[in-house]
Formats: C-alpha cells, structure tokens, sequence
C-alpha cells in the first residue's frame, strides 16, 4: 500500500522516527497501528527536516489486512491530527519502494519577497524584506544544474556514498509578494536544497559573484557555500515516478 | 495615530482586553507602552471574536511621543510577536474615531469546499467536504441584503440597543477549492456573520429553504437560524471610512 502525505512540519522534528520526539513516520506510524493492530515498517521518498513541510510525501508498507484503500485513508484522516493529511492511498505492487532512486523529487523553497510580513504565510515562508538581484540568481543557477558533485552543499555532519547527483530545474519565478525556487532532481543531499538556496541568496545580494559558484562546486567543500535557509520556507512538492514503476 | 493592523487570531482569546486571557489589545497596549512609556487607551473598529483573524483592523490612540509613524511601525513589528503585524501608521485627526458608524466593515467567511482536507488552510478556513445547493443560496443572500433588523442573527447572549443593520453586500463566490462568503455591512451584532454564514449553510445543505430566510428577519428570534459557524473561517478583511473622514 502506497499513501501520498500532505504535513505541515512547524510541529515535528522532521519526518523520520527519532525516539522521544515527535515526528511525522511516529506519529503515522503509530495510527497506523491502532488501524491495523499492527505497527507497518514504513518507507518514504523523501527524508523532510524539522519544520519543512509535504505537499506530497509519498510513503509505502506492506499491509495484510484486507481493508480497501478507501477505508484506510478515511480512517487515517480521521485518527491524524490535522497537520497531517493522507491525500491518497493506493495498492502498489510489492516491489515499490517509494525512495527509488529514479524518481524525480520537486523541492520549492518560498521566500516572502517583499518589504512586510504577513501574520499568514509566517509558517510556510521566509520573510526577505532585501532587495535581490534576480537576473545574477539566475546565472548562478544555470551554473548548478546538471550533473554535479554537491558535496559542497552536503550538510557537514552528514556523508553519503556519493555526492554527485543530477539537478534537472532550478528555477526562480516571482509571484509577489513571493519568489519561488525550484529545484527538481533525482535525489537530494542532507540539506542541500536549504543550501542551495542559502547561497543563492548570497549571490542575489551582491555578496558572492555567480561565477565562484564553479569554484564552489569544484573545490566540494562545504565551508565555501552560503548559510542554510531556515526549514520553514521548504516544502517537499511531489514525487515523480518513471510510468513503469506505477503510481 | 492610527494603525492598520493584520493578525492571525488563532492564539488569541479575541481582539479586545480580557483579564487572564491572552488578546490582540493585550499584547498591542503593552508593546505600546513599551516603545511609548506610556500606557494608550485603544479604540478599534472592530471586536473580532476567539480564533477570528484580521487582514486589515484599524486601531486609534493619543500619542504625545514625537515619534514618526515610520519609526513606530518599525518598532512596533520588531517587539510583537510574529502572529501580530502593523501594515501601515498614520497620524489621524484626534476626532478620528475607528469605529465610526458610517465607515464599511468587510467581513469574508472562507469554506474549505473540498471534499479532502489540507494541512496548511486548517486555521483559516472551515473544511466543508459536503455538497451545497450555491444558487439557493445566492437565494437566501438576497433576502438578506439591505437594511433589516438582525435580532435573529444575534447571539443570543449579547444585547445592544438597536439591532437594525444594513447589509450592503453578501456575495458568494466559488474559486476551487474554496468558497467566499463576503459581508460589506456598515455594523455587525455579536456574532451576526458567523450566524449568517451557519444559516446560509443550512440552505446549501437542503434543511431549509430560502423562503424561510423572510421568516426569520420578522421573527427576530436566534433560535430559528442556523447554528454559529466556526470562528477561524472568519477574516475582517477591510474597514473603509467615508473620504472626508481621511485614511
């Protein structure tokens, strides 16, 4: 069984169980269970932050029970509490696995671009009253597309295997009072979407040229890229699958 | 001094001061005196309830402080907490008062009409995943329009003088996934649009028709409309005075 997740991530400490916080896999988790008197071994596409938010979070786990899909999201939605939404649930041949690693994943970061706050968006947006030069955002960006090591935006605390990975779009569009930024890739480094944007800020702000970009890329060290963008701002958009694998 | 203020009243037991409670002119007076040294007495065009937002409320007070209303805002929006934003200050004539009788007040009630929920509209709109006949509704909105006494749209606990209304608008409009309920009334009773709302609910649903609106207004009885709808649907989204009165 496949579920497609919508969270609103201001109250957990990320997605991924920890022990003695509160977490969205823990919270689901443990509905879960009281649903199917049983606790599922859960899988997930995309491991979200403390504070980052899911438009689409796809998770899957094996289930003996033979409740419909219907059933179970309707019983999920009435269990969850209400920052988290099952949107879809769906039977997927045993051997999904919703991290795969040729899925397309669709990170935007949302920046309120724009002199004054709003009470509203405070909870999905970072507030930057500066002004940013969007046009050198962009020439930094066409830098970082592609095939690149990103080792130089890899979180310093976290090493994976390999840290090349392909970035497929990396857009900025204004839509005042917001400026979006896009990011769709096959996988994402700890915290490198927050990096990314951390530095593409530098850049909109005059403090680095979009040229050091290539040097930051080559040099792979992460003392060289921009400050993390706070988690508020992300929001992990959809999960998309090659059509042969389904969903 | 005038100001334009937007809050998110989910964390707040409603606009005006109660002992014990936290309330928007609570933490407004005491961020005031703060910056002033000096305690304002406040006046405001309207008294949103427990968990009613704003996007534009007008407060008022004396201020002998030479500080600019650049300066103010600025301070304002540095010390209260981020639920609370001042959107503009303006020197007022000192007969200014926000809730004039002749100023319009736009109230919008925003339905969730969708049958799934999500996660980041919850504290702002009421999630209505049923079915709802629009045009008797549109119906019932046009014996509701004009000038009558909304005695039956009062909560029942609260009794003013005078309880004749003019409704100038009451419009609905669908734009997926959600549907506005817009007010444009010169002075609402206690609960009158959350009343109203409840009560056009109930014609959308099929309970009772239309017709029945006439019954109601003559009656002036609150036990024949419709139940309250929920607070946090609600946004008292502008206040417009009259040009000659300035802002």
């Amino acid at each position: 069984m496949a579920l497609t997740l919508s969270y609103d991530g201001t109250h957990y400490a990320g997605f991924q169980i920890q022990k003695n916080k509160k977490t969205v896999q823990g919270v689901l988790e443990e509905t879960l269970r009281k649903i199917l008197k049983k606790k599922p071994r859960l899988l997930y596409a995309g491991r979200t932050d403390a504070g980052v938010h899911a438009l689409s979070q796809i998770v899957s786990f094996k289930i003996d029970s033979s409740i419909s899909t219907g059933a179970l999201q309707k019983a999920l939605n009435s269990l969850l509490p209400p920052d988290i939404v099952v949107q879809k649930a769906k039977v997927v041949p045993s051997s999904f696995h919703p991290r795969y690693e040729r899925a397309f994943k669709h990170y935007r970061y949302t920046l309120r671009y724009h002199p004054s706050r709003s009470p509203f968006d405070r909870l999905y947006t970072t507030f930057y009253p500066y002004v940013l030069d969007l046009s050198a955002m962009r020439q930094a960006a066409r830098y970082l597309k592609g095939r690149h090591d990103f080792k130089s935006f890899q979180a310093s605390d976290k090493k994976e295997r390999s840290s090349v990975r392909v970035l497929h779009r990396l857009s900025l569009r204004r839509k005042p009072p917001y400026l979006f930024i896009d990011l769709i890739g096959n996988g994402f480094l700890y915290k490198m979407v927050r990096n990314i944007v951390g530095t593409l800020l530098e850049v909109g702000r005059g403090r680095r040229t979009p040229e050091t970009i290539k040097r930051l890329l080559s040099k792979k060290d992460r003392c060289l890229a921009g400050p993390t963008a706070p988690a508020k701002g992300l929001f992990l958009v959809s999960v998309r699958y090659p059509s042969e694998k389904g969903r």
